[in-house]
């Protein structure tokens, strides 16, 4: 059921990768976890991460070097796929921007995407499995992601609290729908109607609650990034955030982008905020 | 003549992918170079990291995570490509072990591969070209490499101990004249004559020497790597610096494999040790 594809020593833990049938997709997913060095019977913290727009589950484990700063703070990691694969939609592999690599983190409402295209739902899914498979304690589960998977980190962690802990962003599609890539997405996954949009917008969701993260949130944002200004839009989120009275922490950094070694650079200070709040 | 293809701001510093025109190899070739911040004025030491096989210039920068050390340590880190690309030698593509991704650091003597495949001129070249456009201290140049980029460090360093005052190895083939890789490179870019091969393997070259690296060398070998026994042969190596009264840290892990989650393991051990020595 839970099928180990390769495993790999890696700063004293485990770096492993895994392939299982989803009830949530109705095909199969692949995903990775991180496991550090713990004691037997030790419950550790668990970090999600979410990729962004033609990732899989293999691009962060592999670029963003955050293992070296899990095994420091004996965090798991966890990072899914960012797609169902194998759907066979019509035209799903046609753009990079919609459709396979493209899920955006929440259920399609409108055929043909609807049946298969779950994410929201797989990664409450992913969650309990990991939960049931790995040394994980279920009260200290944080969730942060990249652009698209920022856009998830936040949206999935704003519409379910009670069960993330913590939540970043690095470069997140903040206002999904003010941009062009988060309005084709909705329209294509959830229909032309815009109230319904509204439930997987970070910004928008913000914009109704009460600080639901005390503790805080941090998002990063180069100021070098292409997509700054058309997909973006993290001033909405500020905004949205100081409406709501939510402490957040948004560090904008001259000269970076929003590659990898955007990332790389920074996820160190997102494994430390999620350890000391986890 | 030096084309900037990409750059990218990283820990405070800055990555750049190059191409240029090679006079040693007659074809265009990629390089990419780490510059981490450092004053006005100021010379750096640097490190060459050769890549293993199938690999290009792109791979170590994006997967070992080892600008977060350069950074820290203040060191330049520069990553040429495995091989020539387009020199159009018939089935130069048909084995991931030989010809493209594949050039062993040496150059060929045998037609057809002997006009382009000149990879050791090639890095003497692109070294002088990083001394001529970085902001780097020549007398402060180490090399170290991963598997073939293992043994391409260790020969290099040894033929020429003038020019780099350290050398590492993760993995390396460290006697190619004992494994198939290596007899199959040897065979084809040097011919069959056996006796022209020992001036490219790192054993018998150690074997010829008295302690050229009196700082000594560090070496670290994953015992989990599956092609240790079969091409990699460290015991080999160990052997010909006893022999050379030559200080090897040699050091053999439990567990973990051939792949970037082992190097990018160790690799901070790697920069810390050539920080310390040059």
């Amino acid at each position: 059921m839970l099928e180990l594809l390769s495993e790999h020593a890696c700063f004293g833990g485990v770096q492993r990768f895994f392939r299982h049938q989803s009830s949530a997709i109705g095909l199969p997913m692949r995903f990775s976890v991180f496991i550090p060095a713990h004691a037997d019977g030790a419950r550790l913290p668990a970090l999600f991460y979410l990729a962004g727009l033609t990732c899989t589950e293999e691009t962060f484990m592999t670029k963003a070097g955050a293992q070296r700063h899990a095994a420091e703070h004996g965090i798991v990691l966890v990072a899914p796929d960012t797609s169902p694969r194998g759907a066979n939609v019509p035209g799903e592999a046609d753009s990079w921007d919609f459709g396979v690599g493209a899920g955006f983190y929440l259920d399609a409402t409108q055929q043909p995407w609807a049946t298969h295209y779950r994410m929201e739902s797989y990664l409450h899914e992913l969650r309990a499995l990991v939960l049931d498979h790995s040394p994980v304690d279920g009260a200290r589960v944080g969730i942060f992601g990249h652009s698209m998977g920022g856009h998830g980190a936040l949206t999935l962690a704003l519409r379910r609290p009670d069960l993330f802990r913590t939540v970043s962003a690095l470069a997140p599609i903040a206002a999904p729908m003010r941009c062009p890539w988060g309005r084709k997405a909705f329209t294509g996954y959830l229909g032309a109607d815009e109230r319904t949009w509204a439930r997987h917008d970070a910004s928008a969701l913000m914009a109704t609650m009460q600080a639901p993260f005390p503790d805080g949130i941090l998002v990063d944002q180069g100021l070098a990034d292409k997509f700054l200004a058309e997909q973006l839009y993290p001033e909405a989120f500020e905004e949205a955030c100081a409406q709501a009275g939510q402490p957040l922490t948004l560090r904008r950094h001259a000269g970076y982008d929003h590659g990898y070694y955007f990332i790389a650079t920074f996820v160190a200070d997102h494994l430390a905020w999620h350890a000391a709040r986890l």
